[in-house]
């Protein structure tokens, strides 16, 4: 793997996602991080959706996350994600939020590739490489 | 149906809850619904979980709600619901969300009663009236 | 008020808006209330901020939904509002969800207009009809 | 600072929580821990929103969870939290999420202690160690 594929989408803060203190919860930024990956996979020519179709799930093993600044209601935010790194059955996706040039939350989620039936780690992850063009 | 039983629950507000306003999100009133439905159900002897494993859902066909005041942050609040009428396959459960005596949202909620498998509506609902104490 | 002006955005569903029965969960739609209203006001010329720094807020009153057919993960939808009426200091916002020619949800919103401060309603709507574009 | 003291609420898993894995959603866990910290600043014998009234907030900084087990619908968690640390003006509180004495997901939190007008950090911050019962 050399270079990762970088995917961004845009996504508008709605009222939903703040707090009290007048910016976004902290907790919906791993919501954040969800539509972001959703994407990512998007671009490597299968869906979330399609994977699951096909047998796979890629439950969250581990989730980190940096609030270095607050995002705020109708903040129109850049949402990055690429593949930081994928060892046997664990896939390291890493997301940014930004606003502007401005980098407000980063951090990476750890997932596990398993059967989506028995929940158990796939053996031969060779497609799912494939698939997630992480070849 | 008589008097019909009312259920009352307490549920302690959240920052997750609130929004910018610095009140609880309008949406969220609908979750603090289920939560109180829940535990009507769980009143009656059966749980919603256990009439999923007997082959019904109680599927959401409409919600009506008026927001007479708002909820804030570290409210304890009591939730109420009693079921207002069961016609048919359609059951109505009304919901009163409180802070002390004042109603600050009220509303209720109409569900189909259906075959969890096929989503159509039940034929017989004499042993759901039943599990729901409805008779 | 003639025909009133529609806007209508696109939603993509994730993983977070689904609940266990494979569907969005009920309550998720009144956040895609609030996205496609913030979109409706924005396209008047002023955004639901500009409102709120003006001096004024739209606190929900009244919330009626109905549910036809669920959304699921990965839908990509259409969210469309339209200004269904304004009556003295209450606007009644109109939303629907569809998929494709489908509508899965819709219903409406009532809004009261008051003076973010005092939070009282406000006299004159002059100012806010003409912002609403709703002359 | 010696053995910290923990403290354990009660917590019952709505739909809303859910996914469509059948599973609760991987965001909400991050609102489990702040209803867990909250019980633990309650205990202290000042509640959060005290705190605020005193003029200090507890931005989160960083959040790390780790995921070992699903919880689902209807479980009855316990959700614990204690200080893990306490260093100038940086306080990691940790938190597990049990159901009976399984370890389902746990994790911390590190936040700053910041005047809750400027958001900038707090010199002193005997008052708060005193408040959070940290000494």
């Amino acid at each position: 793997m050399s270079e990762p594929r970088r995917v961004t989408i845009q996504y508008r803060v709605p009222y939903a996602d703040t707090d009290q203190m007048g910016v976004v919860y902290y907790a919906n930024y791993l919501a954040y991080f969800e539509r972001s990956r959703n994407e990512l996979i998007r671009e490597t020519g299968v869906t979330y959706k399609e994977l699951e179709a096909k047998g796979y799930a890629l439950p969250v093993a581990e989730a980190h996350l940096s609030y270095h600044a607050p995002a705020t209601y109708d903040d129109l935010l850049d949402l990055t994600s690429w593949v930081e790194g994928l060892k046997g059955v664990r896939l390291t996706i890493h997301c940014e939020v930004k606003r502007g040039d401005k980098v407000l939350v980063s951090g990476h989620t750890v997932h596990a590739i398993v059967d989506i039936k028995t929940l158990r780690p796939v053996r031969h992850t060779e497609e799912i490489r494939h698939l997630l063009s992480c070849d």
